[in-house]
């Protein structure tokens, strides 16, 4: 199975969210991108339809927003 | 493990998910709820802090609204 993209910035939200979602689908299957840290990637989930954080993007490219933790334009600052 | 609750009420939002959510942790590791056909059990997913619909209740009890499909107010109609 492809790998899930999970999107957050550090938020409580994001990281409560972090720890269900890697408890219900496997540390294995799901890529963490934490992108206050890794900024470059913010194109990526805008590009993805990402619009607030924590978000989990699946393999067939359905993007979940889970809770509300951030919007993307808070997270670009 | 115990089973999570998904919560939902027929909307295209909530069959999206109610898809993507089987997708990524298992039809058996899922109870599917319908809150519009289910009606007595509105009471049970607004105790578990079901604010609003598609919504995933994780074994250890944590809520995670994902995308928004409606409130419980309105699945209360």
């Amino acid at each position: 199975m492809a790998k899930s993209i999970f999107y957050h910035a550090g938020c409580p939200v994001c990281v409560s969210a972090e720890h269900d979602i890697i408890n219900l689908i496997g540390k294995d299957n799901v890529e963490i991108v934490h992108l206050g840290e890794e900024r470059n990637k913010i194109d990526d989930a805008e590009k993805a339809g990402v619009k607030s954080v924590p978000a989990l993007v699946t393999p067939n490219e359905n993007v979940l927003h889970i809770n509300f933790g951030a919007s993307i334009a808070e997270v670009k600052g």
